[in-house]
């Protein structure tokens, strides 16, 4: 059974286990509040469930635990930082920060990242735009590749997100934060613990042919890009990939995903990230923009459903619904990730403030630290 | 049998027309230009078709033929254009040249255009973007309604497009133009002609349903958004279509696609465009950015295809293929279409160059130009 703790703790535990490993407790306390962004939210696989391959992943890659973000070069619109080699998230906030910062002093601020690494969700990064009445867009390239181009058959990206945020109703900002291929690998391998076809258009074959079967998705096949199959439009979804790329590796110099070094450079993740902030009152007035969303967003909503007991929702909608229920009853974290994160602590020295797992739990314990994005693994 | 015309006498008889209907010789010029840039291309459903809707359309919306776009204000960085109640090829070139300049200026520009409508393909307008050394990204609002939001059984969306362009390889830059529903009507369409079902994930019937049946989509019920179904991920393609309409319509004060008086406002077409080009160069050294894109770029036509007969390809890479034919052999327009534009042009008193439509052709006429893009029907 999951055990509840409050937000509070959730983070002073990441936090402990982070600075255990070297981290700065600065840079501890910022990284574990990013991942407790997505927890509370309930994007369970971008949240304290990182750790676990945070820490398997810091055992192959040197992976900088004191990194600084160091500002490159930089205009009133624009910056270049370099993440120092270590883990995504300090590099991430400063970023968007500093868009933040130029877009409050010029209308736009662009920031670039090289040598950086995972980073959590990236919706937490637009959000902060949006927080700030300006619009945010950003994107990452990433660790992982499992996924073809259309037509390919062999991977050549990853999950490769892009998100968007702007700012309407107080407190309800517009906030899509989603990966490029039509499903995460979780729920390919969901579909084969449930010994279930998948629908059509999640994966390939080996061969690179349309499968429903997880288990070949599984075994030397790929996921798709969002639209599943050239039929489905999987060029669409397969550019966006390319473009994300673009904007991630090409602009800020990380080695590209196409690169035989990519996830082989000698230091850190090698991970390269896009962030823009822009202010919406270079056009209109802000109340009118933030009305304009809020009203669009609430006509949307106002759609009548196909299923009466499921609403249209917005983005950003499904996400504050758990925040809600979260900020009430705590973030729940199920035994088999308690129990890896209580080892992962005791084995690095890190102070324990979560409850102690159940030493005699009996109980099939699912494995959800297994099913986390691809864009680390 | 399709009769082909160099690119310009293609360009002079569309403007030829256009002037017809009282535009001013340089706008009529410069729309031609974005209409034949989609033709020389094969994107036909973009191209001197369009000439069909917009005839038909000035008969029922009052479109000002003597539109000049203004610019209403604007920072170094950024600019809101009106495009006083004309079509969208003239404000759309002048907005993206503007933003342009800034970014050539600024490092980046950023340019909302309200009070416009529909303007050809969107690419047209990334692309001198990616000429001028530049990223571009621009998504425009659109007039006709199709497409439901993900779990909602009435329409809230029209194709509601996104363009990328990066410049890599000399004379072949990064180019994505893409819808955010899966397909566009006209693919329904040919379905219906062709008595075929549909794939899975291209519509639904009038109460929301996924169907296989094309004729059910075309009697009163919807494209899908990109990703097709709720397990297709078609919150994704939904999500986008949101952010195209914050940029296009939020940002420029436009009519939203959900209020009762979009497309019926007393002047215009009611479209807002979002056009931004910015300068890799703030980041890194041009060249090094130009050479990864490249490199990314061959990178993926590289990958080993499914198929041995169709390699990868990349986004922009089909319509190169069909221009580079078409400069040779010029422009084929088919007997419906020829015969069409014939009609409009002695109409409107317009001079006539393209070849005279064969007036004893008793082929069964494919109506070429009812398969356009929803966007403006």
């Amino acid at each position: 059974m999951a055990i509840n703790h409050d937000f509070e703790t959730h983070i002073r535990q990441a936090a402990a286990i982070l600075r255990s490993w070297g981290m700065t407790p600065a840079n501890a306390e910022q990284t574990a509040k990013v991942l407790g962004w997505a927890d509370l939210r309930g994007v369970e696989s971008h949240g304290i469930a990182m750790l676990v391959e945070y820490n398997e992943r810091r055992q192959t890659r040197p992976i900088n635990m004191q990194a600084v973000p160091k500002i490159v070069r930089q205009t009133p619109v624009s910056a270049l930082v370099d993440g120092d080699g270590g883990l995504g998230h300090v590099p991430a906030s400063f970023a968007m920060a500093l868009a933040v910062e130029k877009a409050k002093a010029s209308g736009v601020g662009m920031v670039s990242v090289r040598n950086s690494g995972h980073f959590g969700a990236l919706g937490c990064f637009t959000s902060m735009a949006a927080e700030a009445d300006l619009i945010g867009i950003a994107t990452t390239s990433v660790f992982g590749i499992r996924v073809p181009p259309t037509g390919g058959a062999a991977a050549r990206f990853g999950t490769d997100p892009w998100s968007f945020a702007a700012p309407g109703d107080e407190g309800k900002p517009f906030l899509l934060d989603m990966a490029t291929t039509t499903v995460a690998s979780g729920k390919v391998r969901n579909k084969v613990v449930e010994r279930q076809q998948m629908p059509p258009g999640w994966g390939f074959d080996k061969a690179g042919k349309p499968t429903l079967d997880p288990s070949e998705v599984m075994q030397g096949g790929f996921l798709s890009p969002l639209g599943g199959t050239p039929e489905g439009a999987s060029h669409k979804g397969y550019g966006l990939a390319v473009m994300v790329n673009i904007l991630s590796s090409c602009l800020s110099g990380s080695t590209l995903i196409t690169d035989p070094m990519h996830s082989k450079q000698p230091k850190g993740l090698d991970v390269g990230h896009f962030f823009m902030a822009f202010d919406p009152g270079q056009f209109r007035d802000v109340a009118d923009f933030r009305a304009d969303v809020k009203q669009l967003c609430d006509d949307l909503r106002a759609t009548p459903p196909v299923d009466l007991a499921k609403p249209v929702l917005v983005a950003g909608d499904p996400e504050r619904a758990v925040m809600a229920e979260r900020e009430k009853t705590g973030i729940p974290i199920g035994p088999g990730l308690l129990r890896r994160l209580h080892e992962i602590a005791r084995e690095n020295g890190a102070e324990w403030f979560f409850q102690h797992p159940s030493t005699n739990n009996t109980e099939q314990l699912r494995p959800i630290y297994l099913s986390v994005n691809p864009s680390i693994s």
